[in-house]
């Protein structure tokens, strides 16, 4: 990914300075015209922008502590994978040695940097992401989050596991048209138009969620449950695994059980919500 | 639903007949030109075409006992949802009776029947569904799935099993969202983008799917795995449920203990699969 970013900034003509933990991992890179520095922090130096992309926040904390003499002044933006925890953390060590710290995360890979299919989340220093906003600009479409550097990892969080369950969706679906001979690839085009009706409806869904109004539905709860309930007796009688829905359908018969069957689907989102969070309570 | 189906048939200048089980719902069509049959058989008797749209199959079988005399040469759309059996056997008794049998399954709600959002499967009597495509095409852009009657139900069945997982995925990360102080609203946009190039990536899930070419893959299980206890972990130090991911954390661990950790995330479908269907055999 780190490549994928440097050639971005390269071919935007950026002047590019790259260091990897691997020597000669950059020689690509190097060739299309990146300066190669010969250690982390004249590496650091080099740039008023400074674009972290390691394997796990360690490597973040090791290269903190390698580069500390060279941060004060410096943006920080942070795109290694981690957790809202780890990012809150992390910019905190880093604005005690004197850089700015921007958290972000990549909804991309390699091959859609630099293109309209990727986008970036940031979260943390407002000052950082909006002097650099240009250069970033040039990576994806940027989106900031927010001053809590905490926030870009856990959208991040939010939009991967939305993703993960329209795949695994998918999956049983085409687990199901298997049984009839139906290929996967004969699904897709379907299924493609039928979730860009769902994600119209999750419009729907927010704002009875925003709101807290629930009852007046033409998507019930008793309703849904019935539907999903066929969906597992359906795929139950096609020998195909239905465990995938069990807790949509668990949720379904909780909300059915604590009197709440004609509320709206979306009222679902009260069984998730955090119990512990401080605004929860008025709603 | 059968108000709205008949209301587009005389939009379109179709002459309609319509029968209700209860007397006077059919007002409204009436004062718009439709003709009210007085009894089942004297609707089915009025049009070569006989939309069937009830509350369940009983409702459906109960209909055919009091027409039989009239379905000679008719063809009957059971547009009543069911499950994949129900359509089979279904299809087996109107033919015998003399009709020709489709089954069909609306992808809409009343507000979107007639429009581009909508669409409706068919499957059984190709005869049946090519002679009346001019008229069924005038509710919706239909797609005729094959002679056997249980395909609608079952692409159905996938269908909205797809589309009920993307929507629980999306209160997931609403929730997520949530322990931060951001609205449901805010969220719409991204997951909508993000859901976008998920679709996309179907289509390559699709192509591994169908070769069971699974080895070469940017996205192995093994990442994946990664990723969703990633996923879980965050949740749960949100205060989150974490439950709606467990069944695809289940499926990443079976995969990685069998030795497939390699594999392509696409190869969750062999997990899947119904073991009974006696194409699976050669996979």
């Amino acid at each position: 990914m780190g490549t994928a970013l440097a050639g971005a900034l390269l071919s935007a003509g950026y002047r590019t300075t790259v260091w990897n933990r691997t020597p000669g991992r950059s020689a690509d890179l190097v060739a299309r015209g990146a300066a190669e520095a010969e250690s982390a922090t004249a590496a650091v130096l080099a740039s008023p922008l400074v674009l972290v992309t390691l394997l796990d926040y360690d490597g973040v904390a090791e290269l903190l502590t390698r580069t500390a003499q060279a941060l004060p002044g410096r943006t920080v933006v942070n795109l290694t994978t981690g957790t809202p925890d780890q990012a809150r953390a992390m910019a905190a060590r880093w604005e005690e040695r004197g850089a700015r710290y921007v958290d972000g995360a990549m909804m991309a890979v390699p091959q859609t940097v630099a293109t309209p299919e990727a986008f970036f989340l940031y979260s943390g220093s407002r000052e950082g992401f909006e002097s650099h906003r240009h250069v970033l600009d040039r990576l994806a479409a940027g989106h900031y989050l927010g001053p809590d550097p905490a926030a870009a990892e856990l959208w991040d969080t939010a939009l991967l596991g939305s993703g993960y369950a329209a795949l695994t969706g998918f999956l049983h679906g085409a687990a199901l048209l298997d049984t009839v001979g139906v290929p996967a690839a004969r699904f897709v085009p379907l299924v493609t138009q039928w979730l860009e009706g769902i994600a119209a409806f999750m419009t729907d869904l927010a704002t009875e969620i925003d709101s807290g109004a629930y009852a007046e539905s033409f998507s019930p709860v008793g309703m849904n449950r019935i539907a999903v309930a066929n969906i597992v007796g359906v795929s139950r009688s096609q020998g195909v695994d239905a465990e995938v829905h069990a807790p949509l359908r668990a949720l379904l018969d909780r909300r059915v059980a604590d009197g709440h069957g004609d509320d709206s689907f979306a009222s679902l989102f009260e069984l998730l919500r955090s119990r512990a969070a401080p605004w929860s309570g008025g709603a």
